[in-house]
C-alpha cells in the first residue's frame, strides 16, 4: 500500500477522471497503473506528469520506442525503482527484447558503473583527443 | 592529473605493454586513453577489466552498438562520471546520434529518474496487471 | 557550454519562441535560463517541462514557496547538481533564507544521509510502533 | 532482523542505559528505536549519533520542526532508506502534513530529480545572471 | 526469482559449465551463486566478470582479505545491494570482523556519508594545505 | 568559495574558537580546515559534527585507523565528494597506502559497483546457502 491514499477510478472526479480515461486508452489498458492513482491527489501534477511522458515516450522522435524503453529501465535499474524496472523489464520484452537481451543490458550497466566510479574515484582526466567507446569499435 | 602516477606507454613493460598495444590497435587510436594509464599500476586489474569491455561492448549480442553506448552514456550520467560522459557523448555521435538525439536521451532520463522517486518515495506498489512502458505503447 | 548545441533565443521559433517568452514573463527574466535554450531542441518535451515545473512550483498548495525551494534546493544538492544547486541557493537566499538558514538546510542532509545508510547498510527494521522523528520531538 | 545484534533495553548498562532513557524522555516514547538499539554497541557512536541529532533537529534555528522534518523526509526518500522514510513519513504527518502535502513533496522531488540529471548529463552550464527558482517566482 | 531465467548447473555446457566447475572449486563450495548463474546466459560476459573477480580479489596486492572485503562491503551498502550486502557481511564476518567490528563499518559509512554531502551541498573547497583524516590522527 | 560564509578563525567567539583551537591541537594542523568553518556558523552543530567524527575515528576500536581511513575514502569516493575524497587520499597515503593501493581501493570499488548493479537490476536472489566472497577465499 503506498505511504498516500491512492484516488481510484471509482472516485475520480473531473480532469483526474479524464485524464485515467486517456491513460487508459492511451496504453490500452483495463485499469489505472498505481503511479498515476498517487499522483490522482494532485490534478495538476497528474496532468502535466502524464502529458510530460506523452510528449517524450508516444511521440516518434530520433530513438525508436525500444531504445527510449531500454533507456527508462537503466535509469530504473540504476535507481533502484522496484516498481519502474518491473514496468520497463516487461516493457523492454513487449519490444521484442528476450532474457539474453535483458542480461546484455545489466552487464552494460555493471562495466560502466564499475568504470564510472574507477575515473571518478581516482580523478582520471579528460583526454585531450576524442575517443569512441571504452571498449568497442 | 589523477591522484595516482598513470602508467604512461613508455614505461610500460611486459603484460601492460601488450594490453596497452591491444587496447590502441583495437579501438584504431595513436595514444592510450587515461583510464586504462592508471590501471596500468595493477596489470592483472588491466587485463581483466579490457577483457570486460571487450566482452560486453566488443562482440556481436542482441544490442547493436549504438543502443548499449546509448546505456554506457545512460549510466554515466547518472553517476555524473565527466570522463565516460565525455567519452560516450562522442561514442553514441559517432554511431550517428545528433544533438536533437542526444537531448532526447537526456529527456528519457529527466522523466524516469523523476518517475521512479515519488515511486519509491511513497512506496508505490507494483500493479497487479503487467502494462507496457510508463507513457508510450 | 552544454553538450549539445542549445537554442538561443533569436534562433527560436514557433512554439519554442512561445514558451521562451512566457518562462521570461513567468519568471520575470530578461534572458531564458540555458537549462530551457538546452530542452529547446525538443519543443515537445520542453513545452512539457515547463508546464510540469509549473504546476508544481507555481501553484499554490499544502506548501509554500520557500518550503518547495528547500525541497528542490535538498534534492539537488543531494544529486550533486551544480546548476540547480546554485539556482535554488540563489531561489531560497531570496525566500528570505540566509546563511545560517541555508547551514541548517545542510546540517539536516547531513544528519539524515548519514542515518539513511547506518539503517540500510545493517538492514535496520522498522519498529513496530510508530515514533515520530529521529531526533525532535 | 538488523544483522547485527541489538543491545536490547533490559541488556543496557552504563552510558548506554543512560542515553536509551534520554532517547526515551526525549522523545516521548516507551521503547527505544531499533536504529538507536543497533547503535548500542557502540556506546561513544550511539552518544555522538544522539547528540547530533539533538543538535541539529531538537533545537530552535531558522527552520521549523516541519521543514526541518520535510528536509530529512526528502534525504530518506532520495536515499531508499525504508526505515528513516517509514519515521519521517509519520513525522511530517504528526507536524500536520497530510496525504496531498506528502503527495506535494513527492511531486517536487520528481521534478527536480529529473532536471537535475538533465543538467549533468548534458553538462549545461550555470547562467551568467542569477534567477530564482527553477519554476516558480 | 531473477527478472532472468537462470543457467541452471545442469544446464550448463561448454565454457559456462567449465567456470561453473572452477568457481565452485575456488571458492569451496558445493553450489553455483545465484549472480554467476544469471551470467551464465552471456558465456563472455561470466568469463569476463568470473575473472575481474579473481583478479582484483582472489591475488594477493597491498591490501589484505578482510580490508578488501570491508570495501566491497561499503560499497555494497552505499548502493543498497541487498544481494553483495548479504555476501559480504558473510564475508567480512568469516575473516573475523564480529558484530562490533560491522557496527563500526557502519558507523564510519553513517559519518562520511553525512560530511560528504555537506561539503558538497555547500560547494565548500578543498583546503590549501594538506590534513589527514577528517578526525583521527 | 562556499556558498555560505564561512567563519574565519579570528572571527570565532565562545564555543566555535574552542573547538577550532580542539580541532587545530587534535589533527596537529595550524589552520582549521574549511569544513570546520563552514560549521562554524552553528555552534550546536560544529560541536556535534566535531564530536561525532572524534567518537568514530579517534577511538581506538574493532578496525585500525589505516582501514577506516580507506572506508572513508570509499564512501567519499561513491558519493563524488572532492572534498573528503582529497582528504582522505591523503590520508590513507599518511598510513602507508601508496598509489599501488590506492589503485586496488578503487579496482574493488569497481568491481562490486558493477555486481551490485547487475544483481539489484535483475532482481538476483539472495542465495540459499551462504558463501563468503563474491570472488576470493
Amino acid at each position: 500500500m503506498a505511504s498516500v491514499e491512492m484516488i481510484e477510478e471509482e472516485a475520480a472526479t473531473g480532469k483526474v477522471k479524464e485524464i485515467y480515461a486517456d491513460i487508459k486508452e492511451s496504453l490500452g489498458l483495463d485499469f489505472v497503473p498505481n503511479m498515476y492513482k498517487a499522483m490522482g491527489r494532485n490534478p495538476a501534477y497528474l496532468e502535466a506528469s502524464w502529458n510530460k511522458v506523452q510528449a517524450v515516450m508516444g511521440r516518434t522522435g530520433k530513438l525508436d520506442d525500444l531504445t527510449k524503453a531500454i533507456i527508462a529501465l537503466t535509469v530504473s535499474m540504476m535507481n533502484g525503482s522496484a516498481y519502474c524496472t518491473h514496468v520497463y523489464t516487461d516493457a523492454v520484452r513487449n519490444y521484442g527484447l528476450d532474457d539474453d537481451g535483458l542480461t546484455e543490458v545489466a552487464a552494460v550497466i555493471d562495466v560502466y558503473n564499475g568504470l564510472n566510479r574507477f575515473n571518478t574515484g581516482l580523478d582520471v582526466e579528460t583526454d585531450e583527443k576524442p575517443w569512441y567507446g571504452c571498449g568497442a569499435q
